[in-house]
């Protein structure tokens, strides 16, 4: 195992120490526990906006964090759920009295810490409502998820409800929210090599010279094939034609596709998978409206990428497209 | 050797085209030849800033291109200079009657081609002036180099001297500053892994498993020495101590400090990175007034990072603070 690290033990909470240090105009870090706030922590009247899982997946959930995104992020260690004393100490650090939406990726750990947390905050008098993330058509069940899992749509989701908070919705219309726009979002990854954790130290699954693994999560987790690598295109409209198949849009909705990096693609390979999806919307006679290309939801240095298709409506675009000043998403602010 | 490409001779054409579709809100893309500019250039009575060099690196150059920063950007193939054809052209397509500067890296192809090309222009009557960035102390001359490579610290370049270019300074005035940037900017990097060239089909270097190589350029092209892995601070801080002793800056001045990963490590290990040398520099007394981390300058998929110190001044903060909207860099746009 070759990585940049110190004692593996202490790499999430160095790495967020950096984390912190660099985006000092944005977001103060709470050591212990550790979790991450807006600067501007907590504004009155407003609902915040709360996230975290395991750690590995950045820039999700720390660089999403600021005016118009998330209010706080758990980190926990890398790809464990967080346990529920950091939930809980985040969510009283971003409570402004409107109360606090935890938006929680499905897996089992993570769904069980978070409902613990808001049981704690609720007996405390701060309101919580929990959505969960389940974008992921790969697999009905897998290693660590009833159901499906929650990958990079995540993002989607917490940037339209950021928005939608910034407008001062109240809770339970946020918490709506994120449930519509997860019923609409759908995500299909794969695989070119394994991320190895760096506590155990050993690559999380192994795949021959030619082999990819298709339907793979964010956590080296089992996916729903191994196949021989392919063209670019062939995978690429692979991806895109289950996720058109499960998605069953309205005719003419315009669509967000997101072409999302595991961390150790270049981001080259990313664009060039973005043309292979807007071919292939041309064709089809989809409109691609809103695009994102980048890595946002990682697996430490996985080499693959995912996408991610949204069924956007007006109001979907507007939440979309405005202001967010985050660490790894900013407009017009 | 697995990519998500498709011919690798198509590789470059492919992904800028993808480029060009996500964010055609900022750049036109002109296929033959192949160059990136500002979708409103050219901009009457402005210098147009220009850079460009081998594909590979993305986002550089091509992601710098939009207000504030890069006026076009000329992708050549993989880790090989444009020819001079597109040079001119994008040169041409951006020319406001003002000039335009040509931001370089040094490598003795680059150096080449723009020459040729900015003579070419000149003859056209358009006003080129050439800056050549050199600032990797890791080695003297090189495979592909007579004197410094030119790596991450070009993208400080870029976004100081398109700051320079909105004031409306004149193509004197931000040749002169480019060097003068180039003069206060040090780069040291190191790699755990090699990139795989599509066409070549084979990793540029070998390392063993525990093995890294100190003093890599932005090719693969060997560095200053192989050696262990160790544990980041030590890394982190050889590279440090390498850069500031090239530096000799003024006494408390500030620095710009940049993590820059290459392309396969992970975000978490850069910020880890940047832990380190926030450590670094309170020991040291040294202020780092500002900084950047993240994936600028790569070499396709190789793991490692490069460490970039600027030293500030009050001109080139402000510079650096302007705002800036492209696809990899945005702030106050």
């Amino acid at each position: 195992m070759k990585k940049i690290i110190n004692d593996p033990r202490d790499v999430v909470l160095e790495s967020v120490q950096g984390f912190g240090a660099a985006h000092a105009d944005l977001v103060r870090v709470n050591l212990d526990p550790l979790f991450v706030v807006r600067r501007d922590a907590p504004e009155a009247g407003r609902v915040a906006i709360l996230s975290g899982g395991g750690s590995g997946h950045e820039p999700l959930h720390l660089g999403f964090v600021g005016p118009g995104m998330l209010d706080a992020a758990v980190p926990g260690p890398v790809f464990t759920s967080p346990p529920p004393d950091p939930i809980i100490a985040a969510t009283r650090a971003v409570d402004g009295g409107a109360g606090v939406l935890h938006i929680v990726k499905n897996y089992t750990g993570d769904v069980l810490n978070f409902e613990l947390a808001a049981e704690f905050c609720a007996a405390e008098g701060i309101e919580v409502a929990q959505v969960v993330i389940d974008d992921d058509i790969a697999v009905r069940d897998s290693t660590w998820t009833t159901g499906r899992r929650g990958v990079a749509g995540t993002v989607l989701v917490e940037k339209m409800v950021g928005a939608a908070s910034a407008q001062r919705r109240s809770l339970a219309e946020l918490a709506d929210l994120s449930r519509r726009i997860n019923d609409r979002t759908v995500t299909f990854g794969l695989a070119l090599s394994a991320a190895t954790v760096p506590h155990l130290g050993q690559p999380s699954f192994d795949l021959a010279d030619d082999e990819i693994e298709i339907g793979i999560g964010i956590h080296g987790e089992p996916g729903r094939a191994k196949r021989p690598i392919a063209p670019a295109t062939e995978l690429v409209e692979h991806l895109l034609d289950e996720l058109i198949g499960e998605l069953v849009p309205a005719t003419d909705a315009p669509l967000l596709l997101m072409v999302n990096g595991m961390g150790g693609t270049p981001l080259s390979e990313l664009y060039l998978a973005f043309h292979v999806a807007t071919r292939w919307a041309e064709r089809r006679g989809a409109s691609i409206a809103r695009s994102l290309v980048g890595n946002f939801t990682t697996a430490l240095e996985m080499q693959g990428l995912s996408i991610t298709v949204l069924e956007l409506d007006d109001e979907l675009c507007e939440l979309w497209d405005a202001p967010v000043h985050t660490a790894a998403m900013r407009r017009g602010m």
